[in-house]
């Protein structure tokens, strides 16, 4: 598997995720009804930010973008955002775009990363995270609506960078 | 003084009012560089959000804006922002705009509101927040870069509505 940047001609098959992805209404405060066009604005960021595709044998595997998380005096703090096809899932996908998109911040020099909502009910996400050193913040009560649960909380997660990077990983390397 | 809806007629002292907030990079995570194109695209809410002023003898003082904090699972938690001229200031501008949005957002069924994004050095902010019942839910350490202060801590800040009104303001008028 391979992540790389986003090229126009992954836009169909990334569509595909996002759009699956959000009608799901499991994981993203994203609206489930929201276009192609839409989806294009909201995933596929600009510089400063990266938008990156996991592939493998020609095959999009999950897309994830990231960059900083405000503007103007919040944008030394990043943050980023993942998907993985449904049928991908599983083998790492998002393991391996999660960690490409902690690097890609360590090395641009970025303080920390933040998670602005991560709903609770997604106990896998929430335990990878923590297990690369991200701490829940806080815990906003009832603000995601989850089509199956009901209303779960949203975590704010945040892992401030060490000054040194981290022993493990293209992180170490020289930015 | 009056707060009403914003009307295209008011962008120039309501941009006025932005430019200077934003250029102090004291209180809002906004790019300080930001075009007037920019603040009107970040500023003057579509529905179901809504954007208004409050104004005295035909002058502009201040302006807020609210509407749902997050879209699809997330809609049902509002959010608002409040910016004073600098020469209103300490006249409880602020506070009758944040009483507004409070009510508002109580009166369209809201479950809660939500602030994101509260420098922990916004003294008066946090107080009067905190006087009307939200908390902070969790500081994200360091991720406001103030520029007198340095680096400052964000509040989430969250305050989620009781099923009946409360029992002062317009918010006990019927929707």
């Amino acid at each position: 598997m391979q992540i790389r940047e986003f090229t126009e001609s992954d836009w169909p098959p990334v569509w595909a995720i996002v759009r699956d992805v959000v009608r799901a209404g499991e994981t993203f405060t994203y609206d489930p009804r929201m276009t192609a066009e839409q989806a294009y604005d909201t995933w596929i960021e600009s510089p400063p930010g990266l938008t990156v595709v996991a592939v493998e044998d020609n095959r999009l595997l999950g897309t994830a973008k990231m960059g900083p998380n405000r503007a103007g005096p919040g944008g030394h703090v990043s943050t980023a955002s993942f998907m993985v096809a449904a049928d991908a899932r599983g083998r790492g996908v998002g393991t391996a775009l999660f960690r490409y998109a902690l690097d890609w911040a360590r090395r641009h020099g970025y303080a920390g990363m933040q998670f602005n909502a991560v709903a609770e009910s997604n106990e896998r996400a929430v335990a990878l995270y923590r297990r690369h050193g991200f701490d829940v913040v806080g815990t906003v009560p009832g603000a995601f609506a989850h089509p199956v649960l009901g209303r779960v909380g949203l975590h704010i997660m945040y892992h401030e960078f060490a000054d040194r990077p981290s022993s493990e990983g293209p992180a170490t390397l020289p930015a």
